[in-house]
């Protein structure tokens, strides 16, 4: 619980309303309760900020005629929120091998696991040697993680799950806001990760843990080595992605699709169900026909692919065709 | 050991004859012996099939008639397979930290090792920290082996070889069959990984075992940071790899080749000795000539991609020297 | 301490000047002192050589008249090196999980962690489980050292630091000299890994030390995860780099640059301040102006991509405007 007063002061804001109120946490402005913090950074929030619920809301000065309730005031915003983002993040302190409060429900607990307060492990799971799971993580029945694994705190795991060697699951996003002197202010990652049943995760992937809401795994999904998943992603049902893909934050995978190895796929997009992507391919913008994609930038359908990429390879053939020189061609 | 009778009930199959028949492994169609077990997909393993030393055969009602043994009849060959994996697989469970049948002839074992069942280390070796060997593995002498590294089950790793800190050597590789609802059915791979001598692998690389044959890595391989090794990959002797570039399944990468950094390869290809590849190249076909190879998709000679790459940032100017405008191109 | 006699037979040197003369450690040209060794490879180093320091020098033939101290003569200097660097390197011996040496300010130690001799953790720090700290490191105050991570010997990290799980700082570089059988020969690499204060780093991400001097972060910088950061490598105050992005060897990146993810920087290059490269692109050259950058290789500015990029996917619907067809080009 903290007062607006106290938040003020960290986040260096002049506080309009209550200054004794209390929140306790922090959520997105359409989702925010009355004990709860929110922001909004410009007029892409102002619906938003006019219908809230939120307790208290970060803006600026130009914002403030719209909030309907407690508001502190800022010049940046987007940095107030990662400073306040802080105060609302857990300390983990793992003080010892294996939390007395954990439920461990039989599982086979290979030697120098760390386990923390209130985990939950369902029924028939092994868990292999020095694999860390912080606090209140929850595993269900089946599961099968094995050696130097992480599972950072409050995550979600299902059932009949494999987590492969030295995956890490929970890590903090890559969120940072710039302040006037170009210095970067971590954001504390809030949300967690949730992972449904029947999911195989390779060796050395690492999942990031959500900003406010949650990073979602859903079921039967398919993921190979090395590949990074970044905040707030959300991959639907039975796709599988191949080695050393990466997602960046808030993109939402559809079901059943097929990403090759290698591939990067950029942030806040959408891809729909059933769409394959080529190896190496980078997704710049939503698809939203299923289909078979591949490209470097800029994205196209594989078939128009293989119309270009037949000529790609001509390039000097045909610029030597058309009898044209470097020199024919103005500026560089 | 399983009767065909026992395979059939859990792979859905009807036994084509003797029920009572016993198995107690998993092999290639054209390695298999008679205690084994093997499958043939359609046509293309049609005169391994023929031939087949194997105890029994999953086929769907196709291959039959061309069945010379016992045979479990399926509607989806590779789903049963992949079912059918599982039942060979040994679980490993570190029910300690150093099994006491372990032979370290005195090495160096530094804190928070896990040794398994069985493993053999060679004299004048020594393991890092947090280490985890699981069973069966075996490492040669004057072996450096650095913290929180894995050795799955099985592996074998040859002399004089560094193993950086947090690399996964054994882990399942990325095969997976479809059923008729889109759902993922993990292979259980039954392979090892094999390395000889004077080999180096960087931080955090990761290496799949083989589906039912080895994952090789041949004398005085030289592998980078975060690379990705696919299952059943054979990378031959005094090849050089750089960080972060990846090889799919069952491509074999010929001596003394040199691949920069985060190039991807696809499967089953092979790339002939003596081939430099440019980083961030994709190869996607067989590499027959010794030589540097460059390029995006599709793959080209590096002097080839010189004469086009040139042409390439030139392309807009090519259209205006042309006076060709966008709406002069029929189409998309 | 090592006589030139003792350097010379394992390198196969013969030597000129006083065999007697003892060194005690490896550096480069320019930087030697004169209990130190170094090695000039050919006439880049050669006004280097003229003005070395340096005790004792490992030339080939053709530098030996401008050699101004004892030299060590062989015929391959790059092998020699290689061969030398490891007579430098010290072996870490973790015997106990907390060596009494190490100087822990009261930090939070979680179980399982390996500390190792003359560690020195600054005050508030935490350190996360299954740990692995050697000799020598130095870590500021208020350092957040997650679960799984391995940091090496001798590098330095700052204050208000945040190291993400399965993190490696300190590996070795992918260094090697090839001999006349085509066998590579791995180089020691001497130097560390320095980390200024207020850095982040993403799961995963490896961080190689350097071969004489340091790998150096800055203050400021954020590492996403998965990152490949090479030997020698400098990063400035306040630039942020995305996920599985890789920086090849010796190359310095600017002050406040912006790196999207899977970027593929190559070795020895000079990007200078304000620098942002878009996501999946590669670096192949020096950059000297602040901007914007995206592409394929070659690289180009992104304005020009973007010229370039639309008439790309065209390129199929401009051969068949003028009419152009496959056979119409000469050659392959």
């Amino acid at each position: 619980m903290h007062t607006l007063k106290e938040i003020a002061k960290i986040i260096n804001a002049s506080v309009s309303g209550d200054s004794a109120y209390c929140v306790n946490g922090l959520a997105a402005c359409d989702k925010a309760q009355k004990q709860q913090l929110t922001y909004a950074v410009n007029q892409k929030h102002l619906n938003q900020l006019k219908k809230t619920k939120a307790g208290a809301v970060i803006i600026d000065q130009s914002l403030l005629a719209h909030c309907p309730t407690n508001a502190l005031v800022v010049e940046n915003v987007y940095l107030a929120f990662a400073q306040a983002s802080h105060l609302f993040k857990k300390t983990v302190y793992l003080a010892q091998q294996i939390h007395p409060s954990a439920q461990l429900n039989k599982a086979k607990i290979a030697p120098n696991c760390i386990i923390g307060k209130n985990v939950v492990i369902g029924i028939n799971s092994s868990i292999g040697a020095n694999v860390v799971i912080e606090d209140n993580v929850t595993i269900g029945d089946n599961a099968n993680i094995q050696s130097n694994v992480s599972i950072l705190q409050s995550c979600q795991i299902g059932s009949n799950i494999v987590i492969s060697p030295g995956v890490v699951i929970g890590s903090e996003g890559f969120g940072n806001a710039r302040d006037k002197h170009n210095k970067w202010h971590s954001i504390a990652h809030l949300g967690k990760v949730v992972i449904g049943d029947n999911v195989t995760i390779g060796a050395n992937t690492t999942i990031d843990r959500g900003t406010l809401e949650d990073t979602q795994i859903h079921h039967g999904v398919r993921l190979d080595n090395l590949i990074h998943i970044a905040h707030n992603v959300i991959i639907k049902q039975d796709s599988a992605i191949a080695a050393s893909t990466g997602i960046a934050g808030s993109t939402t995978l559809g079901k059943r699709c097929m990403i090759g190895g290698m591939v990067g796929i950029v942030g806040h997009l959408s891809i729909c169900d059933d769409v394959t992507i080529s190896a190496k391919s980078t997704v710049d913008k939503n698809i939203t026909m299923p289909g078979v994609y591949t490209g470097i930038m800029p994205l196209m359908p594989h078939k128009k692919w293989q119309a270009v990429g037949v000529w790609l390879t001509k390039l000097d053939k045909i610029t030597q065709h058309l009898n044209i020189k470097l020199n024919h061609l103005k500026g560089n």
